[in-house]
């Protein structure tokens, strides 16, 4: 599993990987996801580690901007309505002085394949179409929205000596306008 | 599978259909579902590629409204509190001179049986009700919500050559006022 | 199966019967349920041909009446914020003329087991507790809201040559509040 | 089995524990989530028969405090946006002159780890991180959201014989805010 030790960013897609590919229908036009714990504690982890982190989707949502700044994910960092995602993955790691060998990049669907094609370590989870699954360098045991997040940053983080947690990094960081509006509703001092 | 290769149209029904049956009650009597997103995907690329696409639920919420534009159905394909699913389905058929020979329709319950008879291809879930399942001319290995939309597509329009993606077709047009919306959110240029 | 044969009307409960349980908190105190659209079929069946259906329920929401009205239950026998089930269930058939052993009642959990041993036919869903099912006169092969209500109400109503549809039958009777508010979006003439 | 006959007190962790680990993400960042019936009438008789129960989360929203409300937890024993829960635990302790070997804890992730060790009785759900389940005192066999804080309660009271009802006792007790709100529409006299 050579290519995972030289992974150091990822890049997501969101529907059908960071969750299962629901979508809930709001009467506004507004389209709700829903998101997994235990992954989003794996992506928080990659960036408090000093993971570059990206989003490449298609989709577009207020709920999708604050869910990635609580994953410490860059504003920048964040593409949504994405039409030609390989242009987007480009950016991303022209940014952060990145070659795309050391991205990996997880997707489910037709969109993601020029991506997947490209990056240092094409992931899909294991619910992903099959046009994608041929071509991946990695299928998930996991599928979307069901841990393949976690276990792939899991799988790079912990043989490079990054699965390390901060408890004394306060993550009010990450979301500070959220933990504002929330701690007068608890009293607590943060 | 000769009846896939006549199919010049789609019609669908959406609870057990396009969702997995599961309505979320709201406190206003509103019905919000949850929709797939490789379904949808399937379904965009139906009318990416020419394909007249009906729905016709009993149901009737902006929700769906929304969804379906972003699909790029027209709305006087979108038939909502239908009573007489017959009739809309030859309303559809007719308003696009289309004969229903031509037309493939997916239900799962007792509402659906009379449309499924008259279809060119009569489509159900593996989860529709027995009398459904029974009469129906393929089902599907897929449960509703979970993909049957999408593989009957991929059905009909792989062997046609019109499994077709446009990236340079912004999909803005399928929800312009969306994508206004948002395109404030996130600075991007659409 | 001669318990079956005698039911005139049907009680049941929500939580664990109409849904599988689950419960969405919102932040104004308010708990947001799903139902399922082949249940509500299965309803909206029993009460178009006749069947008297209460809901005795210890949950209390505005959504949970707007579902019932859909249903074309009473409001008069939809019992929310229910202590003590079998007063209500009682009541229900006192309103109702029938006798105890006339009504089936559905449920899943400690609160439904006096009403379970002293209707006519005790129903329970296949992932009820064990305390349920030991004394349940029926298991169903269904767990809740994935069709043991649908379920039930078929074994009643399909000996009794009532399993019958009133295509010419307006749902509009049974929530005109919301056929109202959303006819307009439609342009349909309801 | 013996540790579960000296425990005295519960504290649980919320995601993947009371929900199985499905975050709804709004569009003000707000996070909703899905909690379980039968764990709910779990908790609600543990407290009810004397019991204090804490919550100990990582996440915040206002209706996670109406849903321990509704549990009948206290304010004080609510605790929302920990950092280091260990010290939350403890605090929950002092406050209710319980020895931490008297105080059964569930969770189902790293941050959890540290109060599994010192609890009395550390529990996980059977889909808590490999991590975790390495070091509880026992698994459940219920996962997250389904099952395992009610199997877990049940494990400690009947055996206490304190696995009691108290239909008289009104639940209007436990969220009156929510019972006046709701009451209104009922017209039942609460």
């Amino acid at each position: 599993m050579d290519r995972f030790s030289s992974i150091k960013a990822f890049a997501f897609d969101i529907d059908g990987v960071l969750t299962d590919g629901s979508l809930l229908a709001m009467p506004d036009g507004d389209i709700l996801r829903t998101f997994n714990t235990k992954d989003g504690f794996g992506i928080r982890t990659a960036t408090d580690n000093g993971y570059p982190v990206a989003i490449i989707t298609g989709g577009c949502s207020e709920s999708i901007i604050h869910r990635c700044h609580s994953y410490g994910i860059n504003t920048s960092d964040l593409f949504m309505l994405s039409k030609d995602k390989i242009a987007d993955f480009l950016l991303f790691c022209e940014r952060h002085s990145l070659k795309q060998e050391e991205v990996a990049y997880v997707g489910d669907d037709i969109p993601d394949i020029p991506v997947i094609k490209v990056a240092g370590l094409g992931v899909c989870p294991c619910d992903a179409v099959d046009e994608v699954k041929e071509i991946a360098d990695f299928i998930s045991p996991y599928p979307g929205g069901k841990g393949c997040v976690r276990d792939l940053i899991e799988k790079v983080l912990k043989p490079a000596g990054r699965w390390q947690f901060h408890p004394d990094k306060p993550w009010s960081g990450s979301f500070p306008e959220n933990i504002v509006k929330f701690a007068g509703l608890t009293g607590r001092n943060i």
